[in-house]
């Protein structure tokens, strides 16, 4: 899960309970200048978030006029010691009670997962509550209901933590760039995966002992599937495709490819060509359709995503007027995943007071999707070939067949052990894979190794 | 001036004068959702501006909800073309007259320089109309003054466009960060020079050949000086100390530093350390002081700022909770600069709509700065040496008898050509200073090359 903690099996039950939290007389609705805050969850984030409130409180009060004061907070164990500069009455094990709290103005949801977080973000909601949420699952499954219930109830639905912990994404498209035209954003959205990709390129090292490491770090769950598979990024970049084109799309709109086929030989041969191995998330908008994916890419070398190292994520924006532009930072942890959750939260409480709207992507429009099958892409490609007269020219024949253009071709090697390597212009991916199926048949191709798409060539 | 093409000669007057501009019947008063806009300057980002309104207009109408339209622009000479899609009984030469039209409900100022402009925006402001300026020089000369107005009138002032052109900083840092603590900002905030420092890089070639080649990319101007010494980017710095730490900074309390006195030859070692050069502005607040300069730089390879490339600006923003932050783009251009201003005119549109405020930066506070006396950094020092025994001794004495601690030593070369290559630990400038003037005394030590400050140790 990107090593965020979201939550951090902090979930916490749903149904209604008798329990009245708070009441010590301390808190005070928006009117006078306080905003009650309840908190869903009180994991990694959760308690980051507790403790910045109470450290910068004074600052955030001067800054934007507003004083937040943490009023109830829901908990699967209330029994459980957390550090946190807040009575122990203030925590309660019922969720529902703090979204119903009379001193709650805003709710704050980092509790992870889809349920119950739907149901209380949604109560909270219709309740006309501002609901800031870092939960990219629950954006990525039930983000139209969700964003639908909050234009419709006219309230704050604010999700900054959600897509790159730290990272602002969303003030940058929504208001810096509203006036301009987003064609594509490209995103590093996992951590942990940019952190095996960086060390097998720096290291030689195998993606399993880079995992290892990753996992001694924190950096990598036991369960490294959700990372290393692309589901997490696959939720990211269905929540950029929201914000950045205004588009319905759900995670499982996004086609998806992790990094677990990517070789030491991979990230070798890339570098041999001047490129780097990255994991990007992109979506783009090419005549009115929007394509949403997920997969290993090559980088050249001088592209600024190349050089983002690490557990480090970044977003790549291309606009018609602003150009390129690219954000950099932390896209997990408790503390810069609660820093945006606080942007937030300071957002919502402003304009609670003040009566305006934050940052909201509005209605979602019911854009086409367009399948992976016809977005186009440049392609490298490996294989071990007889080292033959005609060989090539028996190859090159195949992608000529399906149209697609070959950029360069190198030969490696002689004898029994020649390979070919080539990276195509733009092709379309169903083109490209005909083509595959096509070469396999061809007897002196002995094995067609790795097939990744790089960056390079536009339209 | 950093190839921004801020008013390109596109001054206008200011006095008042008789000719009523607009007048043709089709813009209206906020209240009906047209927001009328006046424009003073039209150079590359004006009517880079006027296209994007008119290209973009009805995206703006869907997503922000307000309707913009350019009722008046002021030039110097109405009779010169700018092939724009707009009316030419639009256009005046009396800029006061825009900012009085009755249908001007929002001024854009992209004249440049400080008069007119100043009395133009104060105007403005006091007659209730919001502001949006991409002029860096009137920010950082009479920022305050325009600050003070803006916030006691109650009027959007907003100046997204004047840091780092399409860049987005200002949401970022006040609105998103809202709730942190910001350390320090860091910024490649001039791309003339960020372009000369990667070609002397790039192809070792000296400083004179690499800024012929900007200049005939169009990055630099004939007059080089505003951005080769410095001047452009410590506008910039002050801008973002304002931002970042409400801190009143004007351009003349930036230390400053430019790039005339970085040699290929320093470059080279550099590199041969795992450094790059960068001129950086950097702002700091350190115990509730705020020290601000721009200098020249080593930055470690790995460092995020080492690959900002050619002519792209960038901002490295590192605050408590976030941790560290990079935004990076294009810093000028007339389009990038366009994007940016549309930004934050379509925010003040909103603004003017629903009664909210823009992302303001308050009232500034009067914090102590802190002189470049005191600031601490780590150096780069080589020096031409007799190489005899005794000599480091002698040397490492003069280090020590004014507190700077060595961290590393590297002899180049042999006998008459020895050169020795220091970096220090952090040190206090008028530390380093004071040992430099010592170390001249040594009669072992012919001559002191470059003394450059280094990015590294933290405090």
């Amino acid at each position: 899960m990107d090593a965020d903690g979201e939550g951090s099996g902090e979930g916490v039950t749903g149904h209604l309970g008798d329990d009245v939290v708070g009441g010590d007389g301390s808190s005070g609705g928006a009117a006078d200048g306080v905003v009650g805050v309840g908190l869903l969850g009180c994991g990694n984030v959760g308690s980051a978030l507790i403790r910045l409130v109470e450290d910068h409180g004074d600052t955030i009060e001067t800054r934007a006029g507003v004083r937040l004061e943490v009023v109830a907070v829901a908990v699967r164990d209330v029994a459980r010691d957390r550090d946190v500069p807040l009575p122990a009455r203030r925590f309660t094990d019922d969720a529902a009670s703090v979204v119903d709290h009379p001193d709650v103005d805003v709710v704050v949801e980092v509790m992870g997962g889809v349920e119950p977080a739907r149901e209380l973000v949604l109560a909270a909601l219709e309740k006309g509550k501002p609901v800031v949420t870092a939960n990219k699952e629950l954006l990525a499954d039930v983000g139209k209901e969700l964003f639908d219930t909050a234009e419709s109830a006219g309230v704050d639905l604010l999700f900054e933590a959600s897509v790159a912990g730290g990272i602002p994404l969303i003030r940058p498209l929504r208001e810096s760039l509203a006036g301009d035209r987003i064609r594509r954003v490209m995103g590093i959205v996992n951590g942990t995966t940019n952190y095996v990709l960086t060390r097998m390129a720096d290291d030689g090292s195998p993606l399993a002992d880079a995992l290892a490491a990753a996992q001694e770090l924190g950096y990598a769950e036991a369960d490294p599937t959700a990372d290393v598979e692309g589901y997490d990024a696959a939720a990211k970049a269905a929540i950029i495709a929201m914000i950045a084109f205004g588009a319905r799309v759900v995670a499982g709109d996004v086609y998806r490819e992790g990094i677990s086929g990517v070789g030491a030989g991979d990230i070798a041969a890339a570098a041999d060509l001047g490129y780097v191995v990255k994991l990007l998330a992109v979506a783009e908008e090419v005549d009115g359709a929007v394509a949403v994916r997920v997969h290993p890419t090559m980088v050249p070398v001088r592209h600024p995503l190349a050089s983002v190292l690490d557990s480090f994520n970044a977003l790549f924006i291309e606009g018609d007027a602003v150009g390129e532009l690219m954000l950099t930072g932390r896209g997990a942890g408790g503390l810069p995943t609660a820093s945006a959750v606080l942007g937030d939260l300071v957002d919502a409480a402003k304009n609670l007071v003040s009566g305006g709207r934050g940052a909201t992507i509005g209605p979602l429009a019911r854009k086409p999707l367009r399948p992976i099958d016809e977005v186009e892409s440049q392609f490298y490609l490996d294989m071990e070939v007889a080292d033959q007269p005609g060989v090539l020219a028996r190859i090159a024949e195949r992608f000529g067949d399906h149209g697609v253009s070959i950029r360069s071709m190198q030969q490696r090697g002689i004898g029994a052990e020649a390979r070919l390597v080539f990276i195509t212009h733009r092709a379309r991916e169903a083109d490209l894979r005909a083509t595959l199926a096509d070469l396999r048949s061809v007897e002196a191709v002995h094995h067609v190794g790795s097939v990744m798409r790089v960056l390079g060539e536009e339209p």
